[in-house]
């Protein structure tokens, strides 16, 4: 991809000169992001761009859209599908330097944070308060919260608690001409004019940039268990999970993982996991955790679980290791092959089983490795395609089952990404998930706040035909 | 309020004539809502029209927006913010006809519906699959699903659960200009592109008109308990229910009632409430409701909480309808009274023993009755300040309270409304707790979803300067 330049001398009279960066290794470093891997889809950006305040990115924003200058906000750079990547240079508006956790109030529930606080950060400060964030992705030690807000991310416990959108009470922003907004309200619910908190959720940086956020936490139960289940079979397991979300056992985590995920962890990790396909649970409770145990045993039971282990918390502290680094094990599991790339669908609960099945079927058929895991009691399913980097027809197959995978999600009723954004990597498929009709009138709503195009240009939307 | 007739002939061309009409009674009972009360609001339209169909939805605003005449969408006329009521004239767009449960998907605890659908019609015919839509507001034996997703509205379950936004996966809905649009998905969670779904939910019928709606479901929990606690002070009351919600108490309720509410209780439904201030509660879990429950009572007795009962099933129903149908018992409180208008401010929690304290301190110092009740759990406040329509003085105080209390919420971080809407009633407060970007923002997103300002004509925004 190649794309003109674009003078940014000016952005030394908008910020102090030392938090602009014209050298080429710094901007290099913001070209790529964590599931780029070896496809390369961005462009090395003009500048880069430190703003340490609301004030200094309205003063970008305003000077860059006068210019008609394009701005791809960045932070973490763990985004999967491209989100953060240049792919029309300008600036890399970094938002690293605004990380800090502003006020916490505990007797809310509510603490404000700057958009490049770390996800963990976050947990840490509210901990001692008995509090928590509850939608925190697997990818919560690298993901940054402003990330999480631009993709409307979601993690292990969002079966029980929901989405990060779910959580995010208020926002400040700062549209393409420099206005600074407020969307959202502290109040848990509101119903006052149109839900701009929800709308800027989720849109990736081509909206408006986020510069602050009021997040809702939820209280830490009195009782956390968890543990394993090991089952013959992976379609027994896809079974057990719906089956399990369909009885109504109130789980705060239920995690797929096949065997090949669970190989690739014990690789990189030396984890001990059984060669087989397993579930991972947790449960939060006040009260009565022990036959909410019981109430899921006799489901999985009824699906051939063959162990059903409950774990001291050591044990589960490494379960939950094991499962949060699959994104790294799986670049690490060969030297030949990397995963194309890691992929993100999500069908209604009863396709669960369904999608997790025809995955393998496929992968098995066309003699690809697919490993399979993910936020199953969401009907969330991960996966990635591995592939020779240096094979081009082996690239090309892996292509191929990767989008028919995605298709195979949306006609069970489901979604191209659950938690992971459109970005560069989906954008081929919006239309074909929401209709000419509705991506038109996401265009319009586009056009009508960023007019002249500044803000991450060349995202979510296909290119125009 | 005046507003000049539009020839609306052309409705008989667009849908069968039997469906039109143009008489003046039917004409005329669309000219207010619930909520109107003694305190007029609106305009009689020109036309009512009764479409059957989203082809049929979509012919008419098609043929509106040509004409540029205003289409103001009409369901179960429960609101209470004036959001049904016409101010322009024009077509009032009766979707009452659009009553049909399409599917229910138990497997996916989904359920499509029209819009016209009354709310507990949706929860009966998903109780024989132990499901239940969990947002309900009490008003939902009258009020249209269409109008709860217009107004993003919630219940007395939503402390629990969360609100209407939380349980709509996705839309059907017709632009100003006939295009019918998807939105949202059926999967459990999506992050791909903008999410219209949620900027729909809530804008009154100003950018687009609901035509089916994809509702989530919830399992019934083994166990229901609940029953009520009576204080001796509201401050005792309001505490209480702060400290609870603070402590973790997993409640399903938690409704605050004044004395003056349960005086008005008993008046119209002769149920036979103490006259003290009270907060009835109701727990689900599938285990361990025992031990939450007397979690609960441990919470209140530091609170001075004078009695604290269980109650058995018939008991129960007796206390939810009379908590349900305290807007009925404000108005046949007194003969010479009336509900200006009954109104609903959210608070982040810790403001709650505030707001109610506040409350019932102005009502007393400027001697005005006003009853205060409400979703106490979410800091969500209901009141009426009951004024003499025919004393000019006593509605200026009357109204002067009301404002006051609206403006106190906002100082307290909170929203001018958290289940209402603002419709027409709410109007003046939107600038003020938004500000003028976010505001401007919305309109901007008006303009460009319905560039001739078709949709709801004066609803949401002030009038312009």
């Amino acid at each position: 991809m190649t794309a003109a330049g674009h003078d940014c001398s000016f952005l030394v009279d908008v910020v102090p000169e030392e938090r602009v960066a014209f050298d080429e290794g710094t901007r290099e470093s913001r070209a790529a992001d964590f599931g780029a891997g070896e496809i390369d889809r961005g462009v090395v950006p003009d500048a880069v761009v430190r703003p340490e305040s609301t004030d200094e990115v309205s003063a970008v924003l305003a000077a860059a859209n006068e210019r008609g200058i394009p701005v791809t906000p960045y932070a973490a750079g763990s985004g999967l599908e491209g989100g953060a990547v240049p792919v029309e240079r300008g600036i890399s508006l970094d938002l690293t330097r605004m990380d800090a956790i502003l006020d916490v109030r505990p007797d809310d529930f509510q603490v404000d944070v700057q958009p490049g606080v770390i996800g963990d950060a976050v947990d840490e400060a509210v901990a001692g308060d008995g509090l928590f964030f509850p939608p925190l992705p697997s990818s919560g030690e690298l993901a940054s919260v402003g990330g999480m807000i631009a993709t409307d991310a979601s993690g292990m416990q969002t079966v029980k608690y929901g989405e990060v959108a779910d959580w995010v009470l208020k926002l400040e922003a700062v549209l393409a001409d420099g206005t600074v907004i407020n969307a959202g309200s502290r109040a848990k619910k509101t119903s006052a004019g149109y839900n701009l908190k929800d709308l800027l959720v989720g849109s990736e940086g081509t909206l408006a940039v986020v510069t602050e956020a009021t997040l809702e936490l939820a209280g830490r139960p009195a009782q956390i268990r968890g543990g394993r289940a090991i089952f013959g079979t992976l379609d027994d397991a896809a079974d057990a999970v719906f089956d399990a979300v369909r009885s109504g056992v109130d789980v705060a985590r239920i995690e797929l993982i096949d065997r090949l995920s669970a190989a690739m962890a014990n690789d990189y990790l030396d984890t001990g996991l059984p060669d087989a396909p397993m579930v991972f649970v947790e449960f939060h409770a006040n009260h009565g955790i022990d036959e909410e145990i019981e109430f899921c045993r006799s489901v999985f039971e009824a699906h051939d679980v063959t162990r059903f282990e409950i774990a001291e918390e050591a044990e589960m502290d490494a379960l939950w290791r094991a499962r949060k680094e699959l994104a790294f094990a799986m670049s690490a599991y060969r030297a030949d092959l990397v995963p194309y790339h890691p992929g993100d669908v999500t069908v209604p609960l009863s396709g669960l089983p369904t999608i997790v099945h025809e995955i393998t079927s496929m992968a098995d058929e066309r003699d690809l490795l697919v490993p399979v895991f993910g936020h199953a009691g969401d009907g969330n399913v991960h996966y990635a395609v591995m592939v020779d980097p240096d094979d081009s027809d082996h690239v090309e197959r892996g292509e191929a089952l990767y989008h028919d995978i995605v298709d195979l999600a949306i006609d069970l009723g489901g979604t191209s990404t659950g938690e992971h954004g459109i970005g560069l990597g989906k954008r081929d498929f919006l239309v074909r998930e929401h209709g000419t009709g509705a991506v038109e009138a996401m265009r319009s709503i586009k056009r009508a706040l960023d007019p002249n195009g500044i803000l991450n240009p060349g995202k979510v939307f296909p290119d125009d035909a």
